[in-house]
């Protein structure tokens, strides 16, 4: 960027168009967002509204209008995006550019498929976006907080959901033997649903026991569900504990001769070259 | 207040009405507030058994009578209330001015909107003065950690949220896609309230899947739900932890001999040097 | 206890039935809680089997008798504890005094009313005194440490459900304004039951929002219950990790002078009266 | 195994055959296992396939040879795993030993009792061996972690099963009492169940309380399992994070200059005095 003066002319409305629509410092940039940002959320409502019975017997023609309006001009931003960024393939293959073509995609697939145009509301994930139109840095360092968290308790998480998932098969098998097909319980995949439902105490009761052993199997199974909830929330909790304690400890002093960072607030010494701090 | 001798006469009783009416130090400040909450509890009994079908054929009239009695109460209340306070404008648009007039709404609205009565209840919000009135100042500190813990996890708390929502639409909309119409999810924004319904762990079974394919995504979206429940819990879970810390190292002195800190609030001496805090 | 030798002769028999009634250091008192947990166990499983139908239609007479039979071995047994405790009319309204009797109770009552012995089952609270038999002293001090982490928690708890149960009255009046009595909201105390129901996740589905506001409203709710399980389990988690931590540091030892405990681990003098540890 | 040379030549093959089954260090070993772990998985999913209706009746037949197929495999298998262990008795009363014998049992007991073949996914218990598989050590120390803090609050959660089960019991016979039979609750058993499906907030609604009382006293149990369900919660989360800070602990070393302690993993020098670690 900063090497952008010495570049041809041409470049230069590619700068000016970077800033504009990758970045919220100008003014013309943040109402850029601002106009994106009201177009998804209004491009999200009208597809929802088109998947009412009553208000698409009505409305569909215009809707369908309206929703190819907003897939057009998407496009048209995903285009200039594309040709505004230095590497563009860098960018198609990155989370947002991933994204960006999720959110296309849906519109014109639904002329082949019709029915597919409902997956346009993935586009709702490009609102997180806002948190950095909106010069939320503070959030974004609360999203990393959260996000750092579940990283370094991912490999806990793994463990546990592994054993759940094994634990899940187990007592959906024992489930069919003991309730059977003729109270619902009418294959195995359908009673591992069944223990799903109740170990996450959602417990929708589409399907429940019926026979005294099947319920004295279920209480068994509930009263385990309570005590494995407790263990993400304990996980979560450490890692968010000491993500929050680290990022309070990281706000001193870098080294004066290394320039290493995340030194104690009690530390007088830099730990990295032994010199005062 | 303590200036209140030098002024006239008229503003005496004022001041006089200001004690009993907004304080709890006097013996008749203490009866108003110990009368009021018990107003506040026999009219919104009232209303709910006004609400019952069968109580309201029976005694209707009175129950409507009653109610009227205690809203006529609450508005010379709230008529001295005003009076007795120095900036009537200002209390009128604080939080538990506005409390007393929504409280007092709903009656008199229902003169020209049958049914508006019930939200008379809403007056139950004016018992959480009671903290004040029962002198439970120890109350009302406990009450700011869990305030103060909320406030500073409020951040943390909207990007969640935020994500989440995200979240529910996209699944509201694959499920929508998956399930159809027959099965009860009969559009996208039903969906999204199966969504909600299902991610909360509430799962009320008014609308549950059907086909195996809507199984085995709602299974996912469960066991998902399972860990991000951990979340608001590890963020609120830190943040009252830390404002108890806090509150704790905020009663601590330091030895006057020694200079030493994290002295237990009931110390008399210092643990380090033995002499006298 | 150790003034016993200085009394009469038929004091002795009574130190000797309190031993082994009350404590379970000697074989015989061992033996006698044994036997009493079994008869307790053995039966409250007769009061549930004799309130199933089918059971009671065969077995009735049978379990009927059996139940009389443990009801006046209960009484033998209580009326011994008041003959060798010093104190009857005190241990008569001690806690476990009190669920001796209420234990009793329902049996006898059942002569005038009929059913109430199913109320019989209280009697399982007396496996509590399973802790002391078992010589579980460590179970008594895990459980020392939580019922402390709750009692120190209770204000939290109290300001918390105070602040739940005026948001269940004016959601539940909303909904029923919003939803009607054709939905099944048929009165505010109904729709503050589902309040209730949501708000802890549990739904059951009796009772579900049919109109899309009504939806919207339950949305709402359930994301707002979402975060309101929060904040306990925060209160609980800090609370449990103070006691627990409390429960470490103090067992350093007492002053030598003062004799005060619950000095910090690393205190070289006492905090109470200054001398050296 | 490092005596192993010294043992006559029939032996050799043996401490082979033991480092292909039950190391993975070797090539061999390993792909040994990445086959096992493709057996176990293909041969669960057989079962469930097998117990779906629509499929064993066209696939019933070939489904059923590839169970034996897979059942002789396994048995091959642990009879291999017998042959080459030290001690094949010892081996066999271990964990995975009953395992690997409960995984083969179900397919041979179906010839006797028909229906029994779906206990056969016990088998994916087995699966849990893939964590020494994938060389996951770390996994494996995260795993150690959860166990340990699970085990530390075994204590502390079975006094807390036990005070459910006593409370559980205690509110299932009030509500037999309250609800009766005409409305579902037919037995203590039943009301028993219930309740447990109400304190784990499950909440299936298959039995949901019909009378006002009925209503009042589930609204109770419903806010007292709001506060139950943090105690587990809290309990394990205090114990994750002593676990946690034991481990980061245990890794720290102490100066041998100034002796104090707390240095961080990757320091070099120590923060208070200056000097080389």
């Amino acid at each position: 960027m900063n090497r952008s003066d010495s570049r041809q002319p041409d470049a230069h409305w590619r700068v000016r168009l970077h800033e504009i629509i990758f970045e919220a410092d100008t003014p013309a940039g943040r109402a850029f967002d601002i106009v994106l940002i009201g177009s998804i959320l209004l491009s999200v409502l009208v597809v929802m509204l088109e998947s009412v019975a009553s208000i698409r017997a009505s409305y569909g023609q215009v809707l369908i209008r309206i929703e190819w309006f907003f897939t057009l001009l998407f496009t048209i931003e995903y285009i200039l995006r594309l040709i505004s960024v230095r590497r563009p393939l860098r960018y198609m293959l990155s989370f947002f550019g991933f994204v960006d073509i999720l959110a296309l995609l849906p519109t014109y697939l639904s002329l082949i498929l019709p029915g597919s145009q409902y997956l346009f509301t993935i586009r709702i994930l490009r609102l997180l976006r806002v948190f950095r139109v909106l010069k939320l840095s503070e959030y974004l360092s609360e999203a990393f907080v959260l996000t750092s968290a579940l990283k370094a308790s991912q490999r806990k998480i793994s463990v546990f959901i592994l054993t759940i998932l094994s634990l899940v098969v187990v007592i959906g098998s024992i489930m069919y033997m003991v309730e059977g097909e003729e109270n619902g319980f009418d294959s195995i995949p359908t009673s591992i649903y069944w223990a799903i439902v109740t170990l996450t105490t959602v417990g929708y009761g589409d399907l429940s026991p019926q026979t005294p052993w099947g319920k004295a199997l279920a209480s068994l199974v509930m009263v385990m569900g309570y005590g494995i909830i407790a263990v993400p929330t304990g996980i979560v909790t450490v890692e968010i504990s000491q993500a929050a304690l680290k990022a309070r400890q990281a706000t001193t002093q870098s080294c004066p001769v290394c320039g290493s960072e995340g030194h104690d607030s009690d530390a007088v010494f830099c730990k990295y070259c032994g010199n005062h701090l």
